[in-house]
């Protein structure tokens, strides 16, 4: 693993990297809350206007949920060897409920910190962490099930509400939707957010040590959001990369982003990502702990694990996954699967068991570990450890024997008001996906669902990020909170820029199919808008309030590049003299030219022709 | 437009070309009928051993639905110049029903023969076309009536089953699906294939001027099927890549054709493609008709399209688009729409009736169009011209009254014998798509549905190959019997061959993920092969079980090239020391050095914990 270049540090210092440039036509705007310390960003897309014989009509801006962080925002200068501000600073220590260390707690940060071959990759300004008080819980949902409503909370009603509100004329008439039993409101208060967080139906991922995230929700309640991997394995990738995949995936939509490092260096390769997202991270910390015992599973110990806990909870780590669903009981139940145990996670602590005939120390410390969540605000991300890794396996015996243990582990988590979401399959066929939302329901009380895909037949490698988005819209649609993508190198390879590109507009596509489909509030404003500017020739608005404007551009321009193109009333598809759309034109126009409203002319035709409606055919089709 | 190049002709002769070339471990075999005449591809794929203990494991060979025709077997010749060898011209002479003409029938038929400026560009072996003797109906649906088993329903018959009876313990245990009341038998024989033909359930394309196509069938009780469109516009493409785009698509699997051609020379465009095409041939004759009105639809007449129809049956096209559901009533209906009329023909004819203020002729001559189809046995595709083209627009009352005259018209034609497909939309969010079967199921008598997508939402131009492979699978899953691909250039441009090739391979995962969802015999086999395969880390095989292998092999590639680590038990994602597949082996190894069963080592590993269990937290879970 090589050191950080400088090249790319001075590429993305100086902006000049497509990775951070801002989309065409867009404006980063902050929307401001009860307090100063709030500034909630949102991309406002303008809009051209449409040209009519009245003289133009104005097309209204369009605002939309933005992941990308700072990044986009021109106004501010980017230094990834300094990190992002750290807007929750002030609000964590206003809550004087935490303390300042001097430095790492846990023996494996420590070490790392004085190791001098790692200077040359090691980020400059690691912050000392900070840990609650003796004896204090500094978890949302404690404070939420205390009644207080947290500047977090507040910043994420106003940025789920999308400024929607003041165009309500946009969207009013969409379509109802099915929403299979949700309670979303229209509007989305600072106390709506209090209430799902107390009760454990939405999380909000935000470690007291990544003051640097822009708080985001989590719940069946809320938009559907979507979660990117990356990472690097011992044969490939470096810090760079990882940390260009994350500035990618977070301007491509990801609302949070797991780093699933298995190679060399995860500690300072963390830390340079961490510094440097805007996005709540996640990651799977046996992953390393089984590192540090060289890849045998069996040598793992819970006093290693422990310190692994620790050292990513100081880091800023906002979500861990742990796999403490997986009892000795289920093991055998995967003995006659097609593909056994496909989650490594699950796979390590089924070795384990094995070896020592015993509970992994994950369910048995399962308490101890809660202590350490609430002691920095990390929310479980319990781990499906025995998910289907293919059709065949779908909904077996072992993985719902999970489900249900994950849903008591739930409940004691709750107990300690630990915030908690659950993580579901894998694959499965269409017509199994809706049987595991609603067990997941059932035993877990709503606890938000996090799934893979799930991906909907095992023989399309390299189109995987398709065979799962189907299966990811419709789960989303019954009620899964989170999806995690898929990209199309699922099960070939480690995933490139490109491919985390291709991976999270899928699963954009998907979770905005399921706020569709769920009828979430304002969610079909940007395909009313985007459909108009299609239906008006309006070429560059269609491209900028796509989810990828520069591939819509790119794919227009493969055929049409000529700049005239983009204003033309015809396209590619059926050239000047043979289109649609403009037909469609025409049709209204020339019922204008007979100087009535459409309606009317249609009518008046329909009249003069109604005597030979009958003669011509009405009788026909009676009588068949 | 440019003749047809010399280097095409033998690049593609010489059977040189990717589009053509046999897949790795892939062998194409016939299997026999009742006759010497029926000969039924399929692809033969093998598998490596899998190593144990024990010795090798054998892997059966798997055998899949194949569409890419003579091109694939090695053992043939390959001429483009000359077409393929006509396997259906023995069937169609022995019903002595038919009748060779002398030449075209069609005035501009005739015209294009004799046009000097064409010589360079036309097909050299144009074959008299056949028509049915006078007062003959020589369509499937009128043989199946009669009850006759042809030819053609025995080859589709054998084609449907896959060879799947001989393997049937590979799956026998596969999901039960939910088929929504189809009426899918575990074996399709002749007379199930004829009976469904009769009653209107399901269609078989078959032109008597298509003697070159191979047998196949769509239909709600068989493997769902899915179209792939080509064709030139006035600004792009030549016959050349018209011809390229057939040959992709066949090779990636697409199930028929339809040739969408509004540019110049259309018709020696078809020429070329239908003498080179093993699948049905589909076309929307009204495009043609209007480049014979230099595009103003509202000079078209019945005698223009009369003679259009007579011109492409004659060169065999196999169904035909036919927007005759769009009434004068209707189209006010689209007046307050968001994307107004988005169907090219729907537009043309909703052009037509305004200017005519009369209902289309389409409409009116319907049965002098069923008289046509009937004589060289064509099948409707009755047009959706008044389909949503965005999400606002989705199932409204133009749409809806539209699809009610299409099932007024399937019994006009059911009444002539004439076989019939319906065309559906659209732009459908995924909570409304259900509706839309469920309604073209009660009132088209379960006339096949032919469903392009629908797109799940708005707004992704440049994936709308995916925003439409979610609504395909669905539709597909409640009774669609053929999808119609949409490529990553819909919206935006005319596709190329790699968009082709994507399109088709999300519409192949779409169409078997509905059939595993349907519980189609036998659907599920090739996943359980694929997923063992990957599980065994065979991961050639796991390429060649795949609807693309070469794709899936240049990913795998980019990360680990080395032919070694296609026998690797390890992969990318996670390294040599470190992958979940490996442990699960391990875990079993683990197993067996124990000298017991997997299930007997974990129970024993139990049995000493029980105690244990109790202790360390067995309450506290009972508690909670």
């Amino acid at each position: 693993m090589s050191a950080v270049p400088k090249q790319f540090l001075h590429d993305a210092v100086t902006a000049k990297k497509a990775s951070i440039a801002p989309f065409a036509a867009s404006e980063k705007i902050y929307l401001g809350g009860s307090r100063p310390g709030i500034r909630v960003p949102m991309r406002k897309i303008s809009q051209s206007d449409t040209p009519s014989a009245q003289g133009a009509e104005k097309n209204p801006d369009v605002y939309v949920y933005d992941t990308s962080g700072p990044y986009t925002d021109p106004a501010l200068a980017i230094d990834l060897r300094k990190g992002l501000p750290a807007i929750r600073q002030q609000w964590i220590e206003e809550r004087r409920d935490t303390e300042q260390l001097s430095g790492p707690s846990s023996e494996y940060g420590r070490l790392r910190q004085v190791d001098e071959q790692l200077a040359d990759m090691r980020f400059e300004h690691i912050r000392a962490p900070r840990r609650a008080k003796t004896g204090v819980n500094v978890t949302q949902m404690h404070y939420a099930r205390q009644g207080i409503v947290t500047p977090e909370m507040e910043f994420i009603a106003i940025r789920e509400n999308q400024k929607l509100h003041a165009v309500k004329e946009q969207w009013q008439n969409q379509h109802p939707g099915e929403s299979f039993g949700a309670s979303i409101p229209e509007f989305i208060t600072p106390e709506f957010v209090r209430d799902e967080v107390a009760r454990g139906r939405a999380i909000i991922p935000a470690n007291i040590n990544h003051p640097e995230s822009e708080p985001m929700i989590i719940g069946r309640n809320f938009l559907v959001k979507i979660n990117c991997n990356l990472g690097n394995s011992s044969v490939s990738s470096s810090i760079e990369e990882e940390v260009e995949k994350m500035l990618w995936s977070i301007r491509w939509g990801g609302d949070t982003v797991m780093d699933l490092s298995t190679g060399k260096n995860i500690h300072e390769t963390r830390e340079w990502i961490v510094r440097n997202s805007p996005v709540p991270i996640g990651t799977v910390p046996i992953y390393q702990a089984l590192e540090k015992v060289n890849g045998k599973a069996e040598d793992l110990t819970w006093e290693i694990f422990r310190d692994t806990l620790i050292e990513q909870a100081e880091q800023g780590v906002d979500y861990f996954t742990i796999h403490a669903g997986i009892r000795l009981a289920h093991i055998p139940l995967t003995a006659k699967r097609t593909t056994g145990i496909v989650s490594r996670g699950g796979s390590i602590m089924a070795k384990w068991c094995l070896s020592h005939h015993r509970e992994s120390f994950l369910y048995t410390h399962f308490e101890d570990i809660c202590e350490i969540m609430k002691a920095y605000d990390i929310s479980f991300s319990l781990g499906d450890g025995l998910r289907p890794g293919s059709i065949a396996d779908a909904n077996d015996a072992a993985q719902f024997a999970e489900l249900e243990t994950l849903g008591e582990l739930t409940k004691i988590a709750w107990k300690h008001d630990v915030q908690v979401m659950i993580e579901g399959p894998g694959h499965v066929p269409m017509h199994m996906i809706k049987a595991n939302m609603e067990k997941q329901l059932a035993v877990c009380d709503e606890a938000p669902f996090y799934t893979l895909g799930p991906l909907t037949t095992d023989i399309a490698p390299g189109y995987d990020h398709i065979t799962s988005a189907i299966g990811a819209a419709m789960i989303g649609w019954y009620g899964t909170a989170m999806l995690c993508y898929v990209t199309p190198k699922e099960h070939l390879g480690l995933p490139n820029k490109q491919d985390v590109r291709d991976g999270i507009v899928a699963y954009k596509i998907a979770a905005h199919a399921a706020d569709l489909a769920k009828g979430h509030p304002g969610a079909q404003l940007r395909d009313n808008a985007l459909s108009k500017a299609r239906f008006e020739f309006r070429w560059a608005d269609q491209f900028n309030l796509s989810l990828d404007p520069e591939k819509a551009l790119e794919f227009h321009d493969e055929t049409l590049p000529q700049e005239g193109a983009k204003q033309a009333h015809f396209c590619s598809m059926c050239g000047p003299h043979f289109c649609s759309m403009k037909i469609t034109q025409d049709v209204r126009d020339y019922a204008r030219q007979q100087g009535l409203a459409e309606a009317e002319a249609l009518e008046k035709g329909m009249e003069e022709m109604s005597a030979e409606f009958l003669k011509l055919g009405g009788e026909v089709y009676q009588r068949s």
